[in-house]
């Protein structure tokens, strides 16, 4: 079934809730979902209503132009999503495969609903994968010296391929402040850790020094400040003394694939809004 | 802050959801929370709107009258709740205090919002528990043959308590089907097993032998068929070899715990509605 | 590092981890784990003894043979495994890929310590997958009336390729009587439920229609009687009333993923012992 | 039943699993559990060896004496630990009780086996608490300016109840250097996040500001680096953008709750051994 999601967020007061799904109803729109979530302390309204637009009123490419005019009156931030319009990921793979194969599988199976054209990676190492999968694979070196360089060849592709959201999986090269900047809250990375603790390099080494009896992994939205993103989506496993270092990157492994793969989904479903560094994950 | 909820349940048709919440508006409540769910099978709504009433334009006492108006409209079944109407809740106590122990204190410290004036049990071992916490304390035993009589008097004990809500902390008695009856949704037990699996005596036993890898509880509302009403709560928790009977036992007793309260929490927010043998949570 | 593995198991009593540790040490081994368990109901003793073999004094091919004078004594059933002689691991694929994959990765990543020279299945879909990860694949249509046949064909495959275990991954058909005795504690299912709920067909809608609030999903051992071989790991995932069917069955897939690897892993690692219908895992 | 526990560490080496399974052995000691871990980067062996001393050779009074041979071979640190020598804990209680009448109530029901005659705090708030358990209770309030007089007062008191083990029970005052290292390993702590993220004052609020999915609670042994013991425990729970910083200061509580008992069992039971800022628990 096609549906039609509007995601908004705005100052909260009266009369926002009512007037949004007023909108949909009068126009002949079944709602399937609405929710929305106040946060207290900065009186703001997050909301997401979609609705089944079988019989809709308004075409289409006009709904935006429409809603603009409730939009104005509450001073709205919102998008108007619709699900025939599949999103396009690229992936940015390192040199694990777990990540990048359990979205590809998911993506395959149906569970994330988008294309996934486009595979970058800084070494040639994945590209049966991409084969397999039938994802267009190019090999991208960066160096700290050539890395602006060789990102005005990613954002070549990313643009020649129409991509919408990138994912890292595990990428482990960091980028650039510009770079970033042009994909606000459209890039998603996996940190081997529960951040805000053991941000930056070897994770699970922090972990295993500290001596922590559970380890985790986030999912996050990519930042200028590295590993500081809003967090989506954050999941843990139990380790005891008996884990070695490797026992705790093995066992990291499964909860890095289930958070990525969750965060996501929530992302290409449009139910994330993000305030401040912080995310409101509708479910 | 006090807040007005109504829930309500119909036949799944466009414009409830905006009506419900025009309701709302154009009477002047602010809408603090709004979830609706849809069953897909049997095309049934399911809705919980929880506002601010400051400013609400229709008398308390007219509420229930005006929203009819609506109600009636889409065939719905409704209630509507005030949150300074605070629920009585009897807690029925077996030999085994930590369920019993666990809601007072959440109760003492505000976490459920609710009165307990009263606790019945089928002996006197609670009674100093009761005295601590301030609750009336009665000893109703019960044997197969006086099971009727004695649940006459339970009733006028419930009655001049003015009893919305009864909870089996690990009450172990069986109650009539006429008990039963007369509080529909509002009988709530924790078994201690997952259901369905091990339904009826000695459920951690049955766990024990069946070697399982974890066990868990489950709190549902009452119903005639033994373990068998709607569920609102479930948690695990892990058992390996190493665990004797009584480990399972020990163990499932946090876990009784927290379902029990999560559940009578939910209830006592006004947040569960029951269709068939199933519960709607909303969260 | 190589290492060898005892496994025992006997009627408990004095003087048993005594020897057995002896045994070890005076020959030079160096112990790295040594666990046992005592069924306090059965009085039975449960042991593996972990060891680094580089200077044992006893050659790998008559350390059997010696470790038999202890074992007569205390009537013990024991096995000598050691770590280089690697598992031959058959996977019998049904229609879903998930948990195929998922062994596969763990494999190829070294997390699961097997070779998987073998896939069988009943339809031809997987064998892209078999050809990507270089294992031969094998087609074997089963219907209830060729069954026995055709149970022939996969025994001949198992011998050729001298397959120790079998891996049912998600694989839907029911194996003969005759075929499980011939590989005692060797096959290994994953059955999509939280065991023994929602046994035999289907689990998932069964678990919908249930209502409950946790899914899981079992890796046990392969008997005769449907789904009621011994656990040997399970795992749950969270469902609200939001779920849908298909969202207990994609939520699910993870766990059965997670549940199956992880048995595998003890599996492979000589760390199970099974009695009656339980499992001691050793971690 | 009595038993008799030896916990030890020392470098590793060939010999030393044998030699104290021996001993226990030789004098006819029935082995119930032996544990032992080896620590690779330090090369360190951690051993807990329990035996039922029904028969056993060694007067109790002469078992240190004894094992003391073998413990000088292999430069063992070592205790030795009976049953029947009940651990004497004194809690020290805040203004929050969740976590005080949960070690109580524990206690009371079996499942911490020891006594608790003394309850410290800084107010008189938790009096009738005490009163309830049959416990003493002394106020001791603290001052920056009268800290060290009053610890001393504190320690006539834990000296005088004979002591073995303090349990700070949300008691949210920094012990002072001194104390801390009077009762080595002997000072169990919760901290309601999940260390090392939101170390010191308020975690749930640092947690709330960095928008994290879930909320954790520690238990640890005191040092004198504020929230840097070696971790014992650690839990968490799920929380979402709908949790108030109320709600997650309610859902940590069971979390506390949970970890802090699961700690003092393991502590009671001799289940711990601490290296550098790390505990082997063994279970």
């Amino acid at each position: 079934m096609e549906t039609t999601t509007i995601l908004l967020t705005c100052p909260d007061s009266k009369g926002i809730v009512a007037s949004v799904t007023d909108f949909v109803y009068k126009n002949d729109g079944n709602i399937l979902h609405a929710d929305q979530h106040i946060d207290d302390k900065s009186k703001t309204l997050f909301m997401r209503i979609e609705f089944d637009p079988a019989n809709f009123k308004i075409e289409k490419e006009r709904i935006r132009n429409k809603f603009n005019e409730i939009a104005v009156l509450f001073d709205m931030n919102y998008s108007v999503k619709f699900s025939s319009e599949i999103q396009n990921v690229a992936i940015f793979a390192g040199k694990e495969e777990h990540c990048l194969f359990d979205i590809l599988l998911k993506q395959k199976a149906g569970e994330l609903k988008c294309n996934i054209p486009l595979i970058i990676s800084n070494h040639p190492d994945m590209e049966n994968i991409a084969k397999f999968f039938g994802c267009k694979y190019f090999v991208i070196e960066k160096t700290p010296e050539n890395k602006i360089s060789q990102e005005v060849k990613e954002r070549e592709l990313l643009r020649k391929f129409k991509i919408d959201t990138i994912v890292l999986a595990k990428y482990m090269q960091i980028l650039s402040k510009n770079f970033i900047e042009s994909y606000p809250d459209r890039i998603i990375n996996v940190h081997h850790s529960f951040l805000p603790a053991f941000k930056g390099a070897k994770p699970y080494l922090q972990a295993y020094e500290a001596g922590v009896k559970l380890i985790g992994a986030t999912a996050h939205y990519v930042t200028e400040e590295l590993d500081n993103g809003s967090i989506i989506e954050q999941e843990v496993v139990r380790v005891s003394h008996k884990d070695t270092l490797s026992d705790f990157i093995e066992k990291g492994k499964n909860v890095e694939k289930i958070v990525l793969a969750r965060a996501l989904k929530a992302h290409l479903e449009n139910k994330i809004l993000v305030y401040g560094n912080k995310t409101v994950v509708f479910d």
